[in-house]
């Protein structure tokens, strides 16, 4: 019988911690002790990874701006593609550090015991709607922060551009952030799953794509909540559970506040209950919310179990011992 | 039965032509046409594409420069997670621009006639040897061209860094040119081909790594031909045909010269005699090289045909009626 599925989406923070610039050897040790715990659920079950890409992505835009002017002149190039790159830049990494510990200490190949599990990364598309009401309402940060006459110069050259202020920050620019819709490369992940392989997909929360009227798929300047894009891709691959690893133990009741408490165990009506009310606490604005929200649409969807904890309790979190499960 | 599987291997020019800067609009310009001419293969073929990234990983590498210094102080990557994000890049426009043809005009699939063939795209490790005397003979120009003071600077602060004087150009790094061994994900692939898909692999050459002696593997700062390593890709997946699609209609004896005459067809044989005699010309010392190197070990390798020619003939080629053929 085969292994229950579980996708798992790591936040920014299983890559670059906190303050980090998010060197290569940075992301190096971070992703290897993410990976570590990787190892103690893959006996388990078969695993499909998806993962933030913020730090990322901002880097990368900064050093396509950077190389932009003379005497460089390079060209920049648009955030679905931008997006594609950092897809390949941590799955590469990912790929190549739990592939060598899976190589050494990994259990054998479903399809063939003298091998070990491999793993695959896969350049994702995610479909979202050119009439996602998000595309008038351009909202999510991305990039680096400008000067006001940076901010200026930026929006003569490129006026589609949308830039506000960010308190006391400096401008910044904000892009679009649809919903998923679907996830356009669900049949190739489904292959390499029934093939035994572990995949990596829709990293960053998939590269933006719009579906023209006949069929095709065009890229987007928007960005994807990447737990959102997770619960699509758990959907879209019949997974029954759904991990997302954050820098939390659990989710708490009025949070950071004394009479915080964490939350074991609730059903998705406890939970649309619990925001109802407000009474999660002023976390909830800032990423706990698409959390939630994603995992209150995977239950509603059929997933069996959504699991919110830190990389290090993942494992005993999918057997009820840790973090917070979220039920039908 | 099954359709015979060709490797394509796209020079530079089927993204970035001659003297383009390497815009958005460029790459998918070009990516469009070299995807129509692969369209004409695909109903007589299983096709898996390879390709170059010369001038995007070039720009990558000074954009990354170019966000290094203050006020931005991003983290430069190394030219493994370089070649990985080349392969993203490209991989994406290909997948994406190729896939949409498909869904529109192509044929349908073999799995599931109701369905139209599907791209996909792979982060692709290449092995190396550790010991391949490439190592100690970096030769690989990558990257901008550095002024002397800006070259010292580099190497005061790269203490590994090989730069070299351009002879009137400036001063470049070079990066050792490493023979591939094996494609690391060649099970993926195979798997992926099984299941009907267009698979996209190995870009750039793949990113180089070496095996530790415990069988792990580690990214390395080297750049694999894409032409040899699209040859290690061909045979890995028992591929009967390996297509090199470059800037010339076929390979000629003493070319740029009066006396130029194309080749139809060689056997590797004449092909190995011709090398021996110097009587290809001058250009033999640019790509050419390397493609008639890729050439040989293909066909010794076992392969049944590989084609030299532009994107245009390929598949008149693959008929034997354009470009250059090189057989047993």
């Amino acid at each position: 019988m085969l292994k229950p599925l579980v996708v798992i989406a790591l936040g920014g923070n299983a890559m670059i911690k906190g303050k980090q610039r998010g060197t290569q050897e940075e992301q190096i040790e971070n992703i290897t002790e993410t990976a570590k715990q990787i190892m103690k659920i893959i006996p388990n079950y078969r695993v499909v990874i998806t993962h933030g890409n913020g730090p990322q992505v901002g880097n990368l835009m900064l050093q396509m701006e950077a190389g932009s002017y003379p005497p460089h002149n390079r060209p920049v190039l648009s955030m679905d593609i931008c997006g594609a790159m950092t897809q390949a830049q941590i799955g590469y990494l990912i790929q190549n550090i739990l592939g060598n510990l899976l190589y050494t200490e990994g259990p054998p190949s479903r399809l063939d015991p003298k091998e070990k599990i491999k793993v695959v990364t896969i350049i994702t598309q995610v479909i979202v709607s050119k009439d996602d009401p998000a595309f008038k309402n351009p909202s999510k940060p991305v990039g680096p922060f400008y000067t006001r006459e940076q901010a200026d110069k930026i929006t003569s050259e490129h006026p589609d551009f949308v830039i506000i202020e960010d308190a006391g920050r400096g401008y910044r620019r904000v892009v679009p952030s649809p919903d998923p819709i679907a996830i356009h490369e669900k049949d190739q992940i489904n292959s390499l799953l029934e093939a035994g392989f572990i995949v990596i997909a829709s990293g960053g929360g998939g590269i933006p794509v719009i579906k023209n009227l006949d069929g095709t798929v065009k890229g987007v300047e928007a960005v994807i909540d990447k737990d959102l894009a997770g619960e699509r891709l758990a959907v879209d691959i019949s997974a029954e559970n759904f991990a997302i690893l954050t820098d939390t133990d659990k989710v708490y009741l009025d949070f950071n506040t004394p009479q915080a408490r964490g939350i074991d165990k609730m059903t998705v009506t406890e939970l649309e209950n619990h925001l109802e009310k407000g009474v999660f606490g002023s976390k909830l604005k800032g990423s706990m919310g698409p959390k939630l929200e994603a995992a209150i649409r995977f239950i509603k969807d059929g997933g069996k179990k959504v699991i919110i904890t830190r990389p290090e309790l993942a494992a005993a979190a999918l057997e009820g011992k840790a973090g917070t499960t979220i039920v039908p």
